[in-house]
């Protein structure tokens, strides 16, 4: 196998053309099993293998530098530049991360998981050379769907201007994670269209030098346009046109499915696919047709990843005009539905709590600040094994800390239909909702909760001594606490379901003085800015005790959640172990 | 004078072009002077004063919708909109925000203080208007300074798909607050040249139908360009070349200087301009020129906002290819410093406190995650009586829940200035300081503290029963509260200078368990997520009591500073009886 010779970037020099397609066909082959074996990106490797074989043929990683965006398209550059058997030797299939990673390489220049930064990245490296009169090249790898974010643009506002070297190698296949929405994507087709001899020239009109490349997956082709552009003095972009999921049938055809995959997805028979369960996805998709098909002002929105939420074609089909994807745009996805709010439409906007990072300001000041009725949902929240980019733990004090906003935290099905029914129908409040992460809890009651009486808190059990508050998917854990307490000190705790993040019940809280000496707070999410700080904050003044559970601040990077309750304190036995403790210490108890 | 005539926008129709042309010249003389004497935004409204009397001219408001920018330009509009006795009426010349405002208007959509939101608004009104089947015009007025950022960009890429009326107004006066930078500009520049014909265009590129007007100040024009574009069918720009102050000499010439004048500026007699003192602009600028002139890599960055740190003109010069403005694109800021540090730079990037919120994902991923060294300069932190769009309350709980951010609050010139060296030199953290806002303080101390120890908080004082923290400008606070707990209850507190806003002292926490059995946290911002939750949560498993102040989480509108401290008992009376209570209740203390 040519692969077997391929250790690093240079000894790509010592391969014929035609080797160099071999190589190709080999990384193809191997991408695919082992992402079909581990799960991961699989349509982005597979559509960019030529260009990054072009790439570090002709440029001197890691002297020459290479940023790729949101890095999703990593892996043929992680097999060239000495990880291979990350690829090859299926032991070894999860020792690298699927991103890029300076840890792991010094051809990995910055740890990457969102989207649109690549630009920006690059200008800085590209400034710093200038500063110290250094000559190397600085190439950017950025794909059309990334190209929908702001940031991406003021990247490239930047770095037209930069007046030297730096190369933008747009990679383009057509697609985001699903389908494009934007004016600039037109723009790419008609660039497409005519190989790049528009005059109307989305990039030209920025100022960069620009060269198209029809052949995006030809090796030969893209060589020749990287070394037009190598050392060039100034600003250029090189826009290679490329087919997502390239050489594997099905992955082309269903581009959207392929573009991360679950692992044996190739193996799979049909009929093995379809196992309809009803889970968070699936009732939130229902009520939201149904909304829509009751009110026609009701406008489902997301940035640019629908597949997070389920919302499959045959779902955005039959939302018709009321379903938008924005791009991968969230700062335009919050403003926007502000403003729908306030023009009388009813805004429901979808969005992965690692995301939802990427629009505090909108928050803030066009949601918030104008009060305006939007409902966010919030997926995913809470600790998990994900990759440090991709963690959604700090959604609560993103969120929670700015003024106006409802964040409610549904402990299960019927609490959080009547969350969506209360936020769809009231006018007064930006509300977000954090969508359970996990398997559909159902209690078979139905919620008649009025959530417009804010901060109200559900005293589940009453008990003594103790009160366990579980917010939102811990209220499980405060259960089980309850019952260790019970079992281990004989303690019959009281047992809260506060299912409101951004505000504290002080009648309730209040009325816990008078019998208990102890309350627990259990948070899903990292605790600095939290839930269970306020808590603290609130009996900071009174003998009561407070103990909070939650995740520490720090990026974790695909450990265990085992491990990560385990650190945490997160389980009945280390949270009782802690609770003796601080009784103990008590004079009332003893 | 016809500006008498002047109730509401369907005035406009009863007068002649001539006397639409009169109507400006008087709009301008009142701006000038209610400007002059209350400060604010004088440049962008003088430039847009027969925009906006063309724009209520042609079209219907409030049935048409007019968003505007920033809204630093709205004067003009608030004007022609029944409040114009904000304007004429010296004793009425607070009335009104110098933003727009729903709750002054039914002509005013959104309260907006921030850039580049503008389209993405539009196009959530423009939205709702088709899912109702409405017919009327949805205009959005943006400056050519707005279009830097990134949102305004997600927002155009969004707009020109629309396929229905949405018609952006590109207010071009060739300047953001201070010179543009960017790709864009050049195109701008281009298109002004050409008068619009070049067929190389930013707007068409992202798919507008597109008209240029030359004689942006010229009412009859754009009366008539205005005219072509209602009830236009589909998206676009109709891009009108203004002169920023105009009509006003001294703003036509000094652009940057009279974009925000100081009340009286206009008076001011040369001599009475420059009285130079030291504050901490001054000592700021005066560092980071010697730094520059010692290590060639050491970078100053902003976002568009020069004047906020007193970067002037001169300034900037000096400091040559070591500095860089960015636009309005703190996103782009965040990550390329962050890029800068991990190539060997030393970039230094200069915020406010309100704008820092336009980049949270960049700080959490290129920034902290990759442990750049970067340095932010976070100005103007702190409660005021600010209008609600720039409060300056949030970034402690926005910036110090991040992992591996190193924020830290500064006392006095010399912490200051140690702080910054430190920052400059090690190459371990992102590090933010809080820039103190006010007048200077030194205490004539050089600052030898070793900050590379992080989260060792200073015991400047050591007493007894109760510690009191004061975190950077809220020390002094925390001086007059020591002496009036000693005065009132004869109580000699223990003083604390925690200098770290992002972790926890805990040796030190748990020794004051000691002999304190209150600690008292004084933070000049947001309670909710900040700093002195955290140590209530430090002691919620303990006997020792906590009372935390800081500001309330509300947004706050030009609320006076001594009412605010009242309300949040920011003052020494009002602390010291809180201390009262607290200590009455406690055991050991009677």
């Amino acid at each position: 196998m040519i692969l077997d010779k391929i250790n690093m970037p240079q000894d790509l020099q010592a391969l014929s053309k035609e080797e160099l397609n071999t190589l190709a066909d080999e990384m193809r082959e191997v991408i695919i099993k082992k992402v079909n074996t581990t799960g991961g990106h699989m349509g982005p490797n597979l559509g960019i293998i030529e260009a990054t074989i072009a790439l570090h043929y002709v440029f001197n990683s890691p002297v020459d530098k290479f940023v790729f965006d949101v890095s999703h398209q990593c892996y043929p550059h992680k097999i060239i530049t000495g990880r291979k058997e990350g690829f090859t030797n299926p032991d070894k299939y999860l020792e690298y991360t699927g991103y890029t990673a300076p840890e792991e390489s010094e051809h990995d220049l910055f740890k990457v998981g969102h989207t649109s930064t690549s630009v920006s990245l690059a200008v800085g490296v590209a400034k710093a050379r200038d500063l110290r009169g250094g000559k190397e090249n600085v190439v950017a790898i950025i794909g059309d769907g990334s190209l929908s974010g702001g940031e991406a643009y003021e990247g490239l506002n930047n770095a037209a201007i930069l007046g030297s070297n730096i190369i933008i190698v747009v990679n383009d296949n057509d697609m985001s994670i699903a389908e494009n929405y934007g004016g600039l994507y037109k723009n790419l087709k008609q660039l497409r269209e005519t190989k790049g001899m528009d005059s109307c020239n989305f990039f030209k009109a920025l100022g960069f030098d620009y060269c198209y490349v029809e052949e995006g997956n030809n090796i030969k082709k893209l060589i020749e346009a990287f070394n037009r552009y190598k050392d060039v003095s100034h600003p250029a972009v090189v826009h290679i046109h490329t087919k997502k999921g390239n050489g594997l049938k099905v992955a082309e055809i269903n581009k959207e499915a392929f573009h991360w995959i679950m692992p044996g997805t190739l193996d799979a028979k049909e009929s093995e696919n379809v196992i309809v369960t009803e889970d968070y996805n699936s009732i939130t998709n229902e009520f939201l047709l149904n909304s829509v098909e009751k009110d026609s002002s009701v406008v489902v929105i997301n940035a640019g990843t629908p597949g997070v939420f389920g919302f499959t074609k045959e779902f955005r089909t039959k939302l018709g005009e009321n379903y938008v994807d924005v791009g991968i745009a969230e700062e335009h996805a919050v403003a926007s539905s502000s403003a729908l709010a306030k023009s009388g439409a009813k805004p429901v906007f979808a969005v992965m709590s690692s995301f939802i990072q990427r629009t505090y300001d909108q928050m803030s000041q066009d949601l918030c600040l104008n009060n305006s009725p939007v409902t966010m949902l919030v997926y995913w929240g809470g600790i998990s094994s994900a990759d440090a980019t991709h963690l959604c733990v700090f959604d609560i004090p993103l969120i929670s800390n700015i003024p106006n906003m409802v964040y409610l935290a549904p402990t299960c099905k019927e609490e959080y239909i009547a969350m969506l029914n209360w936020s769809l129908k009231q006018t007064k409040h930006p509300v977000a909702i954090r969508v359970p992460a996990g398997s559909l809890i159902t209690r078979g009651v139905t919620d008649n909760t009025d959530y417009s009486v804010l901060n109200k808190y559900k005293v589940e059990k009453s008990g003594e001594k103790v009160a366990i508050m579980g917010l939102g998917t811990f209220y499980e854990l405060a259960e089980e606490v309850k019952q260790e307490l019970k079992s281990v000190m004989g303690i019959d705790a009281t047992l809260i379901n506060p299912k409101f993040i951004t505000g504290i019940d002080e009648e309730l809280l209040e009325n816990l003085k008078q019998n208990h000496e102890l309350v627990i707070t259990l948070e899903d999410g990292v605790l600095d800015g939290g839930f269970g700080e306020k808590i603290a904050r609130f009996y900071g003044n009174s003998d009561m005790k407070v103990l909070n559970y939650g995740a520490k601040k720090e990026f974790t990077d695909r450990v265990s959640i085992d491990e990560l309750y385990k650190r945490y304190h997160l389980t009945k036995e280390l949270i009782c172990e802690d609770v003796m403790k601080v009784m103990k210490k008590s004079v009332n108890y003893l």
